[in-house]
């Protein structure tokens, strides 16, 4: 096996771009598919500043990796849960920490148990649905952050696989809200900044291959309380779709990006978006579910 | 096992509506759910005319039964393909003779070869796509069939699983015109007479066992230029999706068809229509694709 540009001995070989590659070929590939991202969607201009939500698992490393080589201003938000269980928490943000020192990188650490004497542990099983608590709570610190700290864009490690899976998944239930805003950029709007994901146009393996290529370390262990098993059964479905008919994922997804907007226009009649009485973030009802969850 | 409403044994179990019926209680569902559908989706007002399109599959010749039944004016159009092989078009034809014979209501043949003096066979290898100019004949028959006899509307036999399916498929290469076109009831429009889908509501395995329980005899050799390798697909992937999540096939489908103006809005913009220059039916090109075809 040999790479398509320099025909020395190939190390990765991606079907889905009929190509194969050695481990510098790759990398320039893997950077280019990024910076394409970037200016098709227009998700960042030259030297910008980039607030990058950071878990400890590969995909946002890989994205703050990038973004931080490609010489815009990044600085990382690691949101430390408090989940004991195998570990989650702690070897999280040790793996975090790791990354950012070594590349010098600001890393801004947000404890809830330091913060507000609890952590999502402890709120989701009183509530009951730990994943959606844990969804709102990780959307809201990461929105306050990224608008306390003014940067130019906050930052997601989606990949291709994530997005077009979640997009069969919010088009099976036709969540019209969800589907407005699956898009690689989304504008400013009001106190939220602008999200971008840069990593829409790379698959699942081929963050995996950048990630063992530059030594990134990640962590091993998965949330114990993660319920993905329907997400990950459309993943497998989409797979299995996009083996028989190469390029089909992509396609799904990039027409999805550019025709969005008629989901948005359903989706904007309905709801109305006000201060939140407490935290003055944007919310539909009169305190939001951050402050209800967490505040009172 | 008993019937859900007599408590009668019970001769088939439904287990997407919770429920076992005896034949007698299966067919007042089945009834009703053509009726609900009629309903919900204003397909049809008392004793208006219908033309049903009959191939002589399950489909076709159940709708017609069960509209004939409810006391509309039914009428049937039978396209005659001239496809040899398999004796496919001679014993469609003859399925649907001796349906419509037995139950005494007028049945039209279209005979291509008669008309024109070629098969689809003829056209089909000579263009090289046979599906899909076999798709587009059919339809601009129905078509043209429906506006001469002044019909109030057009029905055909696709049921829920067509339905999902094909919405699938051209959700995933977001086919804008096709999902403008996908809902159970289209308005009529210029010489467009109103198409209806009164099976929308129906899963297949359901028309096959009225099918069964009416002794109609539907035609049992398939299409010998089928290829229909990667629309089965997709009902197995939302069949396997349904299996674990009963319920999300009809919701996906239903959903859809009260959003789907969102999709017609897109493709409005795109597409006008004008008289075809040789037969009149609506066209976007100076000629339509069926002239083009047949008559040149």
């Amino acid at each position: 096996m040999k790479c398509t540009v320099c025909k020395q001995p190939a190390v990765v070989r991606l079907p889905s771009h009929h190509a194969r590659f050695c481990a510098e070929h790759f990398d320039v590939f893997f950077m280019r598919r990024v910076e394409k991202a970037i200016k098709r969607y227009k998700l960042l201009k030259k030297g910008e500043r980039v607030l990058v939500a950071v878990s400890g698992g590969k995909d946002s490393l890989v994205v703050t990796d990038v973004l931080h080589r490609l010489g815009y201003d990044v600085c990382g938000l690691h949101i430390d849960l408090g989940i004991s269980a195998n570990q989650f928490s702690a070897e999280s943000l040790e793996v975090c920490r790791e990354f950012f020192s070594k590349r010098n990188i600001p890393l801004e650490v947000y404890n809830l148990k330091e913060k507000f004497g609890k952590t999502i542990e402890d709120v989701g099983e009183r509530i009951g649905r730990f994943c959606s608590t844990c969804g709102m709570t990780k959307r809201y610190v990461m929105n306050a952050v990224a608008h306390q700290k003014k940067v130019d864009a906050l930052a997601t490690g989606h990949n291709l696989d994530d997005l077009s899976a979640a997009l069969f998944a919010n088009l099976l239930r036709w969540e019209m809200r969800y589907l407005s805003k699956g898009t690689p950029h989304l504008p400013a709007e009001g106190n939220f900044c602008r999200k971008i994901k840069p990593l829409v146009l790379l698959f699942e393996n081929e963050i995996h291959f950048y990630a063992k290529l530059h030594n990134i370390r990640v962590v091993t262990a998965s949330c114990p309380h993660s319920k993905k098993a329907k997400f990950k059964r459309y993943k497998e479905l989409l797979n299995s779709i996009e083996q028989k008919s190469p390029g089909t994922k992509r396609f799904f997804y990039e027409k999805y990006s550019q025709i969005a907007h008629i989901f948005k226009a359903e989706n904007e009649a309905k709801i109305s978006l006000r201060p939140c009485s407490i935290c003055n973030m944007p919310t539909s009802t009169e305190i939001c579910a951050f402050c209800k969850t967490w505040k009172i």
